[in-house]
């Protein structure tokens, strides 16, 4: 089953926010609207315009307001994905070229900082301040994962909390946000903004766990990079980390490491896929998914709490 | 004269903003607080937050409020600063190591990020939607400049209408908006809202003009960094366009440019500094201090208007 099939109801105004999408990026400069098209046109899930959406039809969905926090917070997950790659080196993201790997790494991140202020110049439409406290604070605390991102990096003896603090900054706010906000803007119940804020910090939680579980078991075509390109990075995730817990594996792993031997590199992976660590993984994942299950159980009955709870489904068994 | 004694009667108020960018640093994050700090610590002029107090007095003048301004358009510049020195490969700025030579690009990457975030974030205690507008319009511009630089580098074709919107762009808008908000935020008269803003261009046109004459005018010890670093580095600047009309000075510098070899750079220097191209563009800033003064006339008489003047006096005949 196709994700989009899960919110039929809203397709119309995803078009919209779609549209508004390129329109935000039409820079007068010409490498500049060039490389940031290219990027919005590889296309991603829009899963952060979704949430906001579905959130906001639990208040008084306005679209024409509504629009701006679902485009401005798609833009966000964008420019952090483009410094993203000037920081990773990687040359495949999403299947396509990396806009670093087409233009260069100065212009990628000129393009991530043109993202993120047309993100920010958008927002200025939402006359609540609110609105923007919540997601200045989570631009701050996006960065900060960034940089901590760097620091654990070939860090073997990082422990799980370490790796859960970085998945929650680089990953969970900002899809607790996009609940938040699509809430907070179209002025749902405040009991209501707190319960979607705390389902898209679970979903989002178990979202980043997925992908790096598909980091490790996905093909080279469907996850439109090579298979364990993060432990390549020296990114040690959920899976590694479950792996590198085992006394004997774990001297195995850290003697063996080379990220330039491909050999090697496909023998840890082999070694992390049979450690235990990958249903380690899903165990968790499945957990904050039945956390998020849990808490938007208590909304009122609607076809937008079944389109959420059916979009946390997916994200436990997508597969790239 | 020093530049700090045209404006003794907001001494206070400046530190408490030196104090405010400090706190706004304290980023729980080791590595980024060193970052952050060490360029705060480096210190700069301070003119932008020194614009908004002293255009905050032409209105309701409330220190607690307007310091969110001058703090936020201090941090934007700095990061726009670290944001450079990735770019240009700086190893020196203001004298000390640049963020960039003391850790790494990506760390200075996001630094950078993280000042802009923190800028947005304390922007967010304005509670007028108008100063958030004109702040990311601002920020848009501001990326759109030094995107245009990147683009601009080693053009010897490029005109003076290129390098005009170049340095508009990347300084005088900030300067004039520093000086608009202080006004907007204060509630100034619209009239003096735009004054100020026009008076601040105006400034900040001449500001980025003087700064280019000095690269090729000041010694090392003065600049903090070697003479005719932006030739070198590629950046074509007033006085070097100048030159640049002469057929025979144009040959001669084109030819002989080799921004490795000292010698030759020296000998295109010395090139520009007798081509008439100093003289020149220290008649174009006078003609903008000239406006500046003009537009600030018409403010009644007071002594933050005296400030204002003096420090657009000061501007034309600063040595670094």
């Amino acid at each position: 089953m196709k994700l989009k099939r899960l919110y039929t109801f809203i397709n119309s105004d995803l078009d919209i926010i779609e549209k508004a999408l390129e329109e935000t990026i039409q820079a007068e400069h010409p490498v500049l609207k060039e490389a940031s098209m290219h990027l919005l046109q590889a296309g991603g899930k829009r899963i952060r315009p979704v949430f906001v959406l579905l959130s906001g039809k639990f208040g008084n969905y306005n679209i024409d307001e509504i629009k701006n926090v679902a485009v401005a917070l798609e833009l966000i997950h964008t420019a952090s994905l483009v410094h993203d790659d000037v920081i990773d080196n990687a040359e495949l993201r999403r299947g396509g070229l990396t806009v670093k790997a087409k233009w260069d790494n100065r212009i990628a991140m000129y393009t991530g900082d043109y993202i993120f202020a047309r993100a920010v110049e958008l927002m200025t439409n939402i006359n609540k301040i609110e609105a923007h406290q919540v997601l200045s604070k989570t631009m701050v605390e996006l960065v900060i994962g960034e940089i901590e991102q760097i620091k654990d990096k070939y860090d073997w003896d990082q422990n799980l909390r370490t790796y859960f603090r970085r998945i929650k900054r680089k990953t969970a706010i900002l899809i607790a946000v996009s609940c938040g906000l699509g809430a907070i803007v179209s002025e749902a119940p405040i009991q209501v903004q707190r319960q979607l804020y705390r389902f898209g910090y679970n979903v989002g939680m178990a979202f980043q766990i997925t992908d790096d579980i598909l980091d490790f078991t996905g093909t080279e075509k469907e996850l439109g990079k090579p298979a364990g390109s993060d432990l390549q990075q020296g990114n040690i995730t959920l899976p590694a980390l479950y792996a590198l817990r085992n006394e004997n594996l774990r001297k195995e792993i850290v003697t063996t490491f080379d990220p330039n031997n491909e050999e090697k590199m496909r023998y840890i992976i082999s070694l992390v896929k049979t450690s235990g660590g990958i249903e380690y993984s899903k165990e968790i994942s499945e957990r904050y998914l039945k956390k998020a299950h849990g808490i938007i159980k208590e909304l009122p009955n609607c076809k937008e709490k079944t389109a959420l709870l059916n979009i946390a489904k997916y994200i436990g068994k997508r597969k790239f």
